[in-house]
């Protein structure tokens, strides 16, 4: 089978045996907002040569992508979203189904609703590792999630937009113009500063403003403002999803999870990482759970 | 004597008489950052027919300004202040002296430092009309001041970018491209939606995503969604500067001082406005400490 993790910015595509092993993988930069509508064309140039049905999840589905699919509410396992998945064929690929992954909402009746997807499917993967008992998940990103797995099924979780606010404040606010470094650079005691402070009293708008303070009596270097600056709102992410220490497992790529575990450590909080590539083994779980044929 | 208050977006200079009463007011959109450095010949077309020495705040006396002031160190009141001005000549403005007066920082020796330059004219203004005791002032604005009067001193401040976030999150965000309102809309339920849900768990950041799922929901239209995000962040500042109820003193302009008591309301704090116009209460009451010719 064919398993395609196709997100806002990017995607991913697997090759699985009968098995869910990855025997190859490829990925490309055409995310939904690049592709201009012509996914299909986009598919079958990626993955036209590789045989087996196709299982997509990620804001493919979504009103930006190929087809809208409604979400699915939580409480959810890896057999729910399988039974919710949604069946589609296009001439353009000849021969095959494709099948959509739903994306999952919570509190939607009452309260404030949240959403995810592709999310799911990573922690539909994860739960297939970590098996039975209760655990915590944060996937780091633009709009990180923070997740709750009980007994296989995901029961709760929360979207933080850590990542986003750290982009528009860097680029378009007063804080980023005294910033000079290149974005990419990590002062580690500057990081933990951010951390610590976080945990002060005053609300996350008035500590935001003392990124520009510390920068003005000069006790922080223009290119350590943005390690403090991502260490302020990672800490606040963290000090609000978690009020009691318990191990934390992490889902993303390498750089977002190491400073994610670096910040939880400051915090006294073990972590644990896993790769990105737990959507396939998720998109593999429902394939076999739906019955769908996997070789 | 002349009262200048002279900030990044805008002038304001008053004719006042011995007594401090306004004779004449003009305004000129040219803030600091209009002027392209040829501030003398703004001031000098601005009020060069006007007779009597020139006292100034705000960021003229920065950086960017005419000429750059040090911080005085909170608690400070007027006649500290008074005492911290620093006179000036300019050959384009003959036989004039032109008196500046410093902006305020607190903590900058230990923790994290706050700054204000021009409000501390304004709090100098207020502390004259409020008299002795015990005063909670909050001043809204691109960043918001709340400053504690002692006594008529000044004793500790801190600034809150609400409307700097708002701005970025509409403008530049995920959030702003929900939004259908022109950006000056009120939507009162909204607004009182916003308000409440600040006083709910997850944290700021978790909270701001709500507005793109309350959207995504059909819970709020797509006019309201600004009012909401409005109330969600001055919700969040005035809980956290506010922990105990207590009446507070508002300065600024009308829009924004109806804004915040509305907020305030809601959480059952009572309100007392008062026009930016206390600038060159201030600056008269520095003038006189000083013992600069009123007339």
């Amino acid at each position: 089978m064919i398993a395609v993790d196709w997100g806002t910015s990017s995607l991913r595509a697997y090759l699985l045996d009968a098995d869910g092993r990855i025997l190859e993988q490829r990925r490309d930069p055409r995310g939904i907002l690049a592709c201009d509508g012509r996914f299909a064309e986009v598919l079958a140039e990626l993955v036209g040569d590789w045989p087996g049905e196709i299982v997509l999840c990620g804001m493919i589905g979504s009103r930006n992508g190929w087809i809208e699919l409604p979400y699915l509410p939580c409480p959810a396992d890896a057999g729910a979203l399988a039974a919710a998945m949604h069946a589609h064929t296009d001439a353009r690929l000849p021969g095959r189904t494709l099948w959509f992954v739903p994306g999952l909402d919570c509190h939607a009746e009452a309260g404030v609703p949240d959403v995810m997807r592709g999310e799911e499917t990573q922690l539909a993967g994860l739960a297939a590792v970590l098996g039975a008992g209760r655990h915590l998940v944060c996937l780091p990103g633009t709009h990180s999630k923070w997740a709750w797995l009980e007994e296989g099924r995901i029961t709760d979780f929360a979207t933080v937009m850590t990542g986003e606010l750290y982009a528009v404040l860097r680029q378009h606010s007063l804080l980023g113009r005294l910033m000079s470094d290149d974005g990419h650079a990590f002062d580690e005691a500057a990081f933990a500063q951010g951390v610590a402070r976080s945990g002060e009293g005053g609300g996350l708008t008035h500590q935001l403003f003392g990124t520009r303070t510390l920068a003005l009596f000069d006790r922080l270097p223009g290119e350590a403002l943005g390690s403090y600056l991502s260490g302020l709102l990672i800490g606040h992410e963290i000090r609000h999803r978690q009020p009691a220490p318990r191990d934390v497992h992490l889902v993303g790529s390498a750089g977002l999870t190491t400073r994610y575990a670096h910040a939880l450590a400051l915090l006294g909080i073990g972590a644990q990482a896993h790769g990105e590539d737990l959507a396939a083994r998720g998109l593999h779980a429902m394939a076999s759970a739906r019955g769908i044929a996997l070789a």
